[in-house]
């Protein structure tokens, strides 16, 4: 599978689609899910062009793996969730429903979260 | 915090409790969830001492971020689910229910996942 350079993350890295911009590095860049599961419901996108989860963790370099999980705990504080708790999700492939083919995290916390880690609708 | 020596994922770490390794290297273990929430439901942790996602991702050395998560995408390649796709799921505090205060991720597969990323029950 090859990466597609106009999916919405690499319009927004490119600065063709707004966005508000929660935190920007030189590896990775946060902002808010368009429809929030939860009180605080942000996303955190490295700036390379990895596809998935299996792909950023298996091509991209040491420097842009840590650079991009440093600014995902960095994120957590900014956010205010770090005490309170917070779920990170990153959905891979068909069965996960990964709706945008550039590698995310989701950060969602504001609220109690359920033990179901997984439901099926 | 300070981190537990005494959390059951230690003592896995340790061998003083017994498990499935599905996978091992000097930086991550794998292995099954004892409550599998579906039909692939694997928790890699790293070796080191880090309660959750925030310390491991501001206090990680690069060489054990970067280890990690590259065992994290081998392990989806190993469990056969990269294709089909899964969901990595990293919970830290009380908010997210996090069980054992050693940092783990949840690969989950198998099945098709729902577009709920943290239901409330």
């Amino acid at each position: 599978m090859t990466y597609d350079d106009n999916n919405i993350f690499a319009k927004i890295l490119r600065g063709e689609l707004p966005t508000k911009k929660i935190y920007e590095d030189e590896y990775a860049l946060a902002f808010p899910d368009i429809s929030p599961q939860a009180p605080v419901h942000v996303l955190v996108i490295p700036k390379g062009k990895y596809i998935s989860a299996t792909d950023f963790g298996a091509k991209a370099s040491p420097t842009e793996i840590t650079g991009f999980y440093r600014a995902l705990s960095h994120v957590a504080k900014l956010l205010n969730v770090e005490a309170s708790g917070y779920r990170i999700i990153c959905n891979a492939g068909p069965d996960s429903q990964q709706m945008v083919p550039h590698f995310h995290a989701h950060i969602l916390g504001g609220r109690k979260m359920g033990h179901i880690l997984a439901p099926k609708d």
